[in-house]
């Protein structure tokens, strides 16, 4: 039998997959930001953590227009990504790179949100979905502006205290 | 005990931690070229892997320049990344999708080396490793330049003919 599988199907799949990711990082988040030794980054994690909140409530609205209820698919990417983290937190505790790579986890994390984010986006245009473009455009934005923040946070103080 | 750990253990983690990553990469590429329907994107994948090749040489010289033997270390994120690539391999065989899928596969790939490449010369800037700062932007411009053609692929040819 022929496999028919369109881009229908793989916008489904994909939003499955950042959806299982997005609850990952929410979860994660407050280790993160309880484990960051700076204020500033403290506080990044926690701003961030609302923001997810919002992304996954996005996420909840797509579902809802293509007519599914919302569920997540096991990502074993952010798994792995979000392992590296933990690794970071455990092996750099109370060190002077600890903040270091804690931003290097966060902006793992966020490239790959940039990744899928700009996927979805670009099928959900082909797919003329244009409710669900603006809803991943939102989101698109807020990570991109997040990755910015964080390479800020690494030019500037954690680093060079590590250094 | 205090833990002592600086940038430059940070630094030397990470370089064996990309160093896995691409040794990995390179083992799926060729799969990711066979799989392609299109040949425009086997082009891509062929190209991607010598391009590759080449970033692994750099590391190597930057294991030289710190003094140490290139070991790699196992990577979690790389190999859930690949691994959902993989996925979509053999989920999407045959399927009109499958490109769309193949391509955003490898900009989960780009965008994880983009993160870490983008860490690792922020790093060997505030260590003063000059030489590895070149080296490192090098395969960081390749990598955007890879992640962008994608987008292109993605945009154009191979998302049309799967909706």
């Amino acid at each position: 039998m022929a496999n028919e599988k369109t881009l229908d199907d793989l916008f489904l799949e994909t939003l499955k997959d950042i959806y299982y990711a997005e609850k990952q990082i929410l979860k994660n988040l407050p280790k993160m930001a309880k484990a960051a030794q700076s204020d500033k980054l403290k506080a990044g994690f926690e701003q961030h953590a609302e923001e997810t909140e919002g992304q996954i409530e996005r996420l909840e609205q797509i579902f809802e227009m293509i007519g599914k209820a919302p569920r997540g698919k096991t990502c074993d990417a952010i798994l792995g990504i979000l392992e590296e983290g933990k690794e970071i937190m455990s092996d750099f505790k109370g060190a002077p790179a600890l903040d270091a790579g804690l931003t290097a986890a966060a902006q793992a994390v966020e490239h790959y949100e940039i990744a899928r984010y700009g996927t979805l986006k670009t099928w959900a245009q082909q797919l003329g979905m244009n409710d669900a473009v603006k809803l991943l455009d939102q989101t698109l934005s807020e990570e991109i502006a997040t990755d910015k923040k964080l390479t800020q946070v690494a030019e500037a103080s954690v680093n060079q205290k590590a250094a």
